[in-house]
């Protein structure tokens, strides 16, 4: 299978598995059910799924198992966009080219949306059929990843950062934390779904996953300053205009394009003897680079 | 111990254990982390935890244990309160005598805080010192009552409700869902963590769990339309002044305290046979009414 075809692949039995476990809208409460299913079943680029079922396959995961992973962090993702996108955070009317949620719907319900989606993440992950042991390390994974010392913590850095730049390290802590934590866990908790590999395979493959965090940041702010609302699918230039720093305000366009090449060659470099089974990740990596090219 | 002194050293036990499983306010992010505490550590009532508790001497679990599970639930029940008192929601500006969140630190400052708090409760609960398997079952307790077949569920419905009375069936299945899960859970949890009961006797426990919360939500209706302000920490008359449906408002308080005296009656009828283990729950359904003598 190609890798377009394999991406696809992943994107459609996402979108499946995404109807399945998510509460039903013919149920009660029917509106926040709808708007739960507003947030997330709109064919998203899907990169933390990708990134579950890329990993999966070195770890030799189920891939129903791996569904219900992605389904996971993807509600959490999810969870994390409804809520920076109300009036109190970053005040965002589109998202994938889609009025946001409170736009839709109105704030109170994005509220709970967010709340509710977080919660459907656990409830998700605590009925994988895998043995307890790795139910809970699942569980300890994702908390950790979207927490105070995760997403929710860096999005508090972000927010406190307006105004006043960053310097280098500081603003790297902060994407590690609030987009490059999540992205590791999807890597981490699919190498952790196939329950198979040693303690030193999972932890090359967690560097690897906080490299390609930070790939995926750096790539960000690049498409941020050079893209248009209507490639992105949502509003352009945002965070330039919040006088938010940016890997681009921080190193200027070329230094930036840079910094993502070193990236990668350090991230082919730690799953470099994977072989056959690693090419997905491969692949990943360099499809995000492409993005800026 | 007598039952006064039990509650106090549950609750200074559990200001303790919040302490230790919140993030730590002098580290980075150190706002977010200052609003957690802020949120949380405010001498509240702790009647989630003294469930946990209650229950816990049933099941013969270790009261270190006990703290972390009653620390989780109270994380996820302060999060809703946090978010709740948000201008979208409630809006209100006075929680237990203080400034709610939002309006101590700001709008997004809650919002990430109600967000963290959550994950905090998994993070927490993920590393309590019990099998996977039990571990993996309270993550699945506590997550089915929280989200949107439960308390977020609940939220939901009593938004959708404002201006549109429900009836009894309505406004009970809403309460069981919005205030009711989170109790059944909490004593759920402490059956668990004991890690010895059979089913039968959890099942018992749970009924009584469940029939718990509504005697707790009916008293809450009485108290918010009987009480002052100064009496309840909190605002007066809140649910009423917005055209809210409650026990009060639907039955006249007469007979909501008739319906109080018959919850308790087969509440107490269920952990009869418990002995001397079970007299902290009943002590807990007693106190509960006696606030409305």
């Amino acid at each position: 299978m190609t890798f377009t075809s394999w991406m696809e692949s992943i994107r459609q039995r996402t979108e499946v598995a995404l109807d399945q476990y998510l509460p039903p809208a013919s149920h009660n409460p029917t509106r926040l059910h709808e708007a739960m299913r507003y947030a997330c079943l709109n064919g998203g680029k899907r990169f933390r799924p990708l990134l579950v079922h890329a990993a999966g396959v070195i770890s030799g995961a189920n891939p129903a198992t791996l569904d219900m992973c992605a389904c996971a962090i993807e509600m959490i993702h999810v969870y994390s966009l409804v809520h920076d996108d109300m009036p109190c955070m970053d005040d965002d009317t589109l998202r994938r080219g889609m009025p946001t949620c409170h736009v839709q719907y109105d704030e109170a319900t994005a509220l709970l949306v967010g709340d509710a989606l977080q919660t459907q993440a656990f409830i998700t992950l605590a009925d994988v059929p895998l043995t307890a042991k790795t139910i809970a390390e699942l569980v300890r994974t994702l908390a950790r990843a979207s927490g105070a010392a995760g997403m929710a913590g860096g999005q508090a850095i972000d927010l406190a950062a307006v105004g006043q730049p960053l310097n280098a390290a500081e603003l790297e802590q902060m994407h590690i934390m609030k987009t490059g934590a999540l992205i590791r866990a999807a890597i981490r908790m699919g190498a952790l779904a196939g329950e198979s590999l040693d303690t030193e395979k999972l932890e090359r493959l967690d560097r690897y996953g906080k490299i390609l965090g930070l790939l995926f940041q750096v790539v960000d702010d690049i498409l941020d300053c050079t893209g248009t609302t209507e490639e992105l699918g949502k509003t352009a230039g945002k965070d330039a205009a919040a006088d938010k720093p940016t890997y681009v305000s921080l190193m200027g366009l070329a230094g930036a394009r840079a910094f993502v090449d070193d990236l990668l060659t350090q991230a082919q470099h730690l799953i470099a003897d994977s072989g056959a089974p690693g090419q997905r990740l491969k692949d990943i990596a360099l499809e995000i680079v492409q993005r800026t090219h």
